[in-house]
C-alpha cells in the first residue's frame, strides 16, 4: 500500500498552519485559501517514473501527493487518464504546428470537474463528513452528485434556475437533492452560507476547502507525465473559479521539487468569456483580486462565475509564468465549439470553444508562436449543451420515392467509393 | 512500427475467402457476415504481455491484431482503455461478491459505439473511401459522426425521428449529415440501400462491413487484460446489432491462440426489452436465426433493433458459452438505471439498467451464482437519456428568509459534520 505524504494545511496568503486530520475550509486566521502540504522527499520515494509504470491510470494514480490515508477510502470512478490528443487539423488551420487538446469530457459525468470533487469527497468522507453540499454552475454538481453517490454520502446542490437541464437531470438521478437559485453560483454559494450551517453539509465550493485544487492538480501531474516528463509552452484554459490553474500551477512545483522536472513552466492562459471576464479585468488592470462582475452572461456556464476566492492565486501563477488572460465573446465561442466538432472529431462544451477561439487570437497576436506547444483544455462534455446546436433535419418516409431527390439536394453524390 | 497481422477475410456462414485489401460489405457467394483472419502465430511475437505495458491505451494497443496497416491512418480519440470498477454496494443488494462494470460511457461520444466505428471509419479511410453512412438507433450514428470528422471524411446517418434530440445535436455539430426516418433502424437501412447506392457512401451498417466488429472485439481484449489474462464468470451485454457479443467471442479464441488464455470462456448473456427481444425469442425456440420483431417498441434506443443480420453468430456464441438470452421490460430497465446511478455514482444509459435488472432476475434464478464474477456492461452514458429522468426542483430567491425552512422540509439536517 502506498502512503500519502501528507503533512499539513497552510494558508496560501498569511502562512498559518492548520491541522489536515480534520475538516478544515479556509484560514480561520484571514479567511483565504487553504493548501495542502506535502513531504515531497519521503513521497519521491515510492513515487518514481517506475513505479508509475504499474498504477492504474485513476487519480489515486498519483496516491503519495494526494490527500487520503486510508486506501480504501480512496474513491474512483476511474477518473484521470484523459487524453492529450493532437489536433492536426485544426492547428494546420491556426498555423500551429504542435496543438494539443487535453479532452477532459472523458472523465466521469463528463468534465474535469470529476477530478476535484473525487479528491475533495474522499477526503471528506475520510474525515467523517457524511453530507456535502456545494454551489455549482453545472459540472461541479454533477461530479459532487456522483462521488458522493460512490462514497455513500448525502449531496446538496444548488445551481442557477437556467443552468442547461442536462444537469439537473444527471445530479437528481444521482441521488442529490437538487435546488435552483434566481440569480448566479455566488448567490447559491451565499445561500448556503446563510442556511446551510448546521445542517451537517460539509461545504466543498471551489477553493473553500483545500482538496478539490489536489484532485485537479493531477490534470498537470498528468500532462507532464504524457509528454515524457515535460512541461508544453502554453496552457489554454478556460477559468471560472480557477481551481485548475491553481492546481496545476502547485502540480509543476511539487514536481520540479521530486526531480520529475525542471525550473521551465508553461505560460498559463486564463480564458473567460466578454459577458463575465473578472480575472482578465484584473489582470489588464494589474491588480492582485477581482472585483466581482456585474450582470455576468454567457452561454459557457462555467465562465459564468463572477467572482473568485482564489483571484490572487489565479493571477499570481498567470504572471508568474509570464501568461496572459483573455476574454472572448459568445459568438466565438459558439462558432468554434462547431469548428473543433467538424474538424477533429470532438463535440466539446461551449467553455472549450472559448478555448479554441482564444488561441485563434492569441496566435495571431504572435502571443502563441507557430511551433510553440499549446494544450487547449477541453474541460467538458457538449454533450450537456446540445439546446445550443439544435438543428432541423428532414424526415424520410421509407416508401417515399422522392428519397433519392432528396438524397440529391442535401448531400449531393461524392467521388464514388462503394459503388 | 507495428504492422497489423491481417491475411483477408472469410464468410461466417459458407466459408469464401474474401480480399481485405478493397472495401468489402457481406459475402458475395450467401450475403452473410464477413470475418478479419490474422496470422496470430505472427501476431503473438510482437503483441506480448511484456509490449503492451509501453502502450497507449487507445484502441491501436492491439495493432496486430486489429485491420489497419498503415500507422498514419490508425485514427484515434482515445477510444478504449475504459475502467473496470467493482461496484461493492451493487452487488451487495444483489447478493454477489464479484459485481463489476465495464464503463463504456467513457469512451468518445459516450459509448462502446466509438470502438467498432474507429475501426471501421480507419479501414474505411485506408482503403480510399471518401464518405460512410449507416442507419443508427442513436450511439453508432455519433460514433460514426466524430471518427468521420476525425478521419476527413464525409457522413450520412439516418436515425429514427423519435430518438433522442442530443443524438441529433451531437452529430449535426461533428458535421454529419443528418436524416431522420419515419420508422426504425431498419427502415433507415433500407432506404440507404434503395436509395443511398452510387453517391459514393460507404455503408458502415452492424456487421455489413467487416470491421466494426473488430473494433468492438477489444471489449474482449481489455476484460481479459484487466483481470491480469483470465476470462470473468459471466459477462452481460445489452444487445441491438449483436457486435459486441461477436467481436468479444471472436477476442477470446484469438486470446486462447496466441497464448493469452486458456479454453475457459465466460457464459454470454443477451439482454433485450421485452419490446423487442427477436434474439431471446430465437434463443429459446432453439432456432439459429431470428425472426424480424414487430413493432418494437422500448425506451432504450440501443435495443430497439428489430432484426440483426449476425444473428447466427450471436445465437452460436451464447450457446457454446453456455450463456442465454434475457428480456426486462421498460419499466424495471428504468428503476434499476436509477438504482445503479443512486448507489454506485453512474448516470448509464437504459441499456444498461436492462443489464442490471437482468442481473437481478438471473441471480434469483440462480443462473448467477453469490461467488460469479459478472461483469455488466455499461454501453452508454445517461446524459443522451436525461428526457427520462426529468424532475422538478424548487427555485431559491437569495433574499427569501424561508430558505431554512425549505431546506428543513425538503433535505432534513443529517449528522452534524460542519458546524
Amino acid at each position: 500500500m502506498v502512503n500519502s505524504a501528507m503533512t499539513g494545511l497552510r494558508c496560501s496568503m498569511c502562512g498559518t498552519a492548520h491541522a489536515a486530520n480534520e475538516l478544515q475550509t479556509v484560514c480561520r486566521q484571514c479567511g483565504r485559501v487553504l493548501v495542502v502540504e506535502y513531504d515531497l522527499e519521503r513521497a519521491a520515494q515510492t513515487l518514481t517514473r517506475e513505479n508509475l509504470r504499474e498504477r492504474a491510470h485513476d487519480l489515486w494514480r498519483f496516491a503519495e501527493i494526494m490527500p487520503v490515508d486510508d486506501e480504501s477510502r480512496r474513491v474512483t470512478l476511474g477518473e484521470g487518464g484523459t487524453p492529450l490528443l493532437k489536433l492536426p487539423t485544426l492547428g494546420q488551420r491556426f498555423g500551429m504546428s504542435r496543438l494539443l487538446v487535453k479532452d477532459e469530457s472523458r472523465n466521469p459525468t463528463g468534465s474535469f470537474k470529476a477530478r476535484g470533487l473525487c479528491a475533495a469527497v474522499a477526503r471528506a468522507a475520510e474525515l467523517g463528513a457524511t453530507a456535502i453540499c456545494l454551489p455549482s454552475a453545472g459540472n461541479a454538481a454533477s461530479a459532487a452528485s456522483a462521488y458522493a453517490a460512490r462514497a455513500g454520502l448525502g449531496c446538496v446542490v444548488i445551481m442557477p434556475q437556467d443552468t442547461p437541464p442536462v444537469f439537473l437531470a444527471e445530479c437528481a438521478t444521482l441521488g442529490a437533492q437538487v435546488y435552483l437559485v434566481d440569480g448566479l453560483i455566488n448567490d447559491a454559494g451565499r445561500i448556503l452560507r446563510d442556511h446551510g450551517q448546521g445542517r451537517g453539509w460539509f461545504d466543498v465550493s471551489t477553493l473553500k476547502e483545500p482538496y478539490r485544487a489536489e484532485g485537479k492538480k493531477t490534470m498537470g501531474l498528468e500532462i507532464a507525465e504524457q509528454l515524457g516528463w515535460r512541461l508544453p509552452d502554453v496552457i489554454v484554459y478556460p477559468t471560472g473559479g480557477g481551481t485548475g490553474i491553481v492546481g496545476m500551477w502547485k502540480a509543476f512545483d511539487e514536481l520540479e521539487r521530486m526531480g520529475f522536472i525542471g525550473p521551465e513552466r508553461p505560460r498559463m492562459v486564463v480564458v473567460q468569456s466578454t459577458g463575465c471576464a473578472p480575472i482578465v479585468r484584473a489582470f489588464e488592470q494589474r491588480e492582485r483580486h477581482a472585483e466581482l462582475w456585474q450582470d455576468a452572461a454567457t452561454i459557457a456556464p462555467g465562465m459564468r462565475v463572477p467572482v473568485a476566492i482564489g483571484d490572487y492565486l489565479i493571477l499570481d501563477a498567470v504572471r508568474a509564468s509570464e501568461g496572459t488572460a483573455i476574454a472572448v465573446d459568445d459568438m466565438d465561442t459558439l462558432a468554434m465549439t462547431r469548428t473543433v466538432a467538424e474538424t477533429e472529431g470532438l463535440f466539446l462544451s461551449p467553455e472549450c470553444g472559448a478555448v479554441f477561439a482564444a488561441i485563434a487570437q492569441l496566435r495571431e497576436s504572435g502571443f502563441i508562436g507557430e511551433d510553440d506547444e499549446t494544450i487547449a483544455f477541453g474541460t467538458g462534455s457538449g454533450l450537456k449543451h446540445t439546446e445550443l446546436f439544435g438543428d432541423v433535419h428532414p424526415i424520410l418516409h421509407p416508401d417515399d420515392p422522392g428519397i433519392s431527390a432528396l438524397f440529391d439536394q442535401f448531400a449531393p453524390p461524392l467521388e464514388a467509393t462503394n459503388g
